[in-house]
């Protein structure tokens, strides 16, 4: 039997005592000078390697998990997806959970293709993606299958972290009695209209419900950003066994404590993401929100600086679960 | 000036009086056995590529464009993403207009990675892209600066073609008074309650109309299955000047007259998409919807199959825009 995805991202978890996530999202911009050679698509993508080599030695002990973005190698073409498919195998060689951050989407074969290629047989397969879900189930469902054959995970977008992500996750949709009845069983009590991403997470939830590790936790999981933790709190309740993957910590402006509607009260259920606060930490990045006046560190300090601002990260993910009462039981004794 | 994609693509419209595109979807089970050298993703690529490069040479001077769908390349990683590139070269070589389809989607520099990649200056780059628009203009706008810049095109998510697209797209959302009047204008009647898909559609045309090429399209389009004609003429009127992407035509049930609302008056604003009917009609597919015996092909004979699956397809759009007296005007002194 295959072990669920939610289990072993648990248990990563546990290990760690961290629910974070690194987002490694290169920019040939931002990384130091040291690691290039020339900036041909080419030099740039092998550049993309050296620094997501070196970050990914730095952290390994600190995370669970990490998140390459897809766009930032899909930008390089075929010379990026190379550089891809040597940063999933190199974090993976350090046993960190990959969740790759692609946000694809189709029908059909289509969509299984993309389901075998990020979480299928390829060289580049990770242990979770993200999924949008406009098209609806027919679209998620082969990644589904791909998820329980190979005990891989998917997190739907639910609400964005951008600021205009209102403009159609907002919405006020007109439900009928049998989804008030369905809401009000989770603890939810909506009049005759809710905003479409409470209906989205509805819908997660169902797919979610078919499929719980044995700790309680379900592969199929949402986006929920930072950014709202007001809308965290309601789609908590609504997915109680989904697992949150929350991007917007730092950098888009939200910090641990508003992160924290995204967790259960038994301190599982979410993972935070921070992506340029932690590999950029080296140039002038404050490592947490409240931080008046930055560490320096030099360009090739850059793994060093990553590492500081991980574990500054963890301190302050600890200090806002441990304030919420929310830190996990068994991180008590040792923590 | 750049040249709008809009006027671009009508000008190859014209030129073929097709209002047609051929999806290159490579499927390594379908593709002639003679094509392929072994199994390794390396060899399915370079099959890929001489596949798409035979269709190619077979249908180029029947259609204006091509889409290739970046799921079947993507799933071969790095290798299928060189092949993508060759045959993205190969096409524009001919003088083919390319509309990648990747239904990609993010926000700000996430986003903005994307539209260099497909819509940029990438090895891969293409002149549209298909876009997912449920995290909102946000995440649409760094593809609109690539498009203005260099002359490229989006097609935004809408209505898909697939069974389950109503999960969400059908959703009533509640309306104010500003949008009755809006879509008022556009020749719309709706009470304080549309579907999610028509508020897409006139948030589609907002930023359409920032955007008129010289002959009255707009380079930002839209997707919209064919298997759904009905609203598909509500969203022809709320979008005038977008161009409509239809799938669906073929292989998913809908036929040329299905297409037919997405045309508007002028014969215009339309074009119909068809993969594996044109590209795999060597194997037993009918190159029509209503066909009862379709014409057999040797697997060797597979680009004159695509070929004549090609000109059927044109037939039928022609046969079906003339019925409905939807023949471009300048098309008809000549076909």
């Amino acid at each position: 039997m295959t072990q669920s995805l939610a289990d072993r991202l648990m248990d990563a978890i546990d290990e760690k005592q961290n629910p974070s996530v690194v987002g490694l999202d290169p920019r040939f911009e931002n990384i130091p000078y040291h690691l290039k050679t020339g900036d041909s698509q080419r030099q740039q993508a092998n550049a993309f390697r050296r620094f997501n080599e070196a970050i990914i030695d730095a952290i390994e002990d600190i995370v669970p998990a990490v998140k390459p973005q897809a766009a930032f190698y899909e930008q390089l073409g075929s010379e990026g997806y190379r550089v891809l498919e040597d940063t999933i195998e190199y974090a993976h060689s350090k046993g960190l959970i990959v969740i790759t951050d692609a946000k694809r989407n189709d029908i059909g074969s289509t969509a299984q293709a993309y389901a075998n290629g990020h979480l299928g047989d390829s060289a580049y397969a990770a242990d979770a993606l993200t999924v949008n879900y406009y098209l609806g189930d027919d679209g998620v469902k082969p990644f589904i299958d791909v998820c329980n054959k190979l005990g891989r995970g998917i997190f739907l977008l639910d609400k964005t972290s951008n600021k205009g992500s209102g403009q159609f996750q907002d919405q006020s949709v007109l439900i009928d009695d049998d989804i008030i009845e369905e809401l009000r069983r989770l603890g939810i009590r909506p009049n005759n209209q809710i905003p479409l991403y409470s209906l989205v997470a509805l819908n997660i939830n169902r797919l979610a419900q078919k499929h719980i590790g044995e700790r309680g936790y379900s592969p199929i999981g949402a986006v929920i950003g930072a950014t709202y933790p007001e809308q965290a709190e309601i789609l908590r309740t609504i997915m109680p066994n989904s697992f949150i993957l929350v991007p917007g910590y730092g950098a888009q402006g939200g910090g641990a404590n508003d992160a924290m509607p995204c967790f259960n009260q038994d301190g599982y259920g979410a993972i935070v993401n921070s992506s340029r606060r932690i590999i950029f930490a080296y140039q002038k990045i404050k490592t947490r929100p409240e931080e008046d006046s930055p560490r320096k560190f030099m360009p090739q300090q850059f793994a060093e600086a990553a590492r500081h601002a991980a574990l500054a990260m963890k301190d302050d993910l600890s200090g806002a679960l441990t304030k919420t009462d929310k830190l996990p039981s068994s991180w008590r004794n040792t923590a």
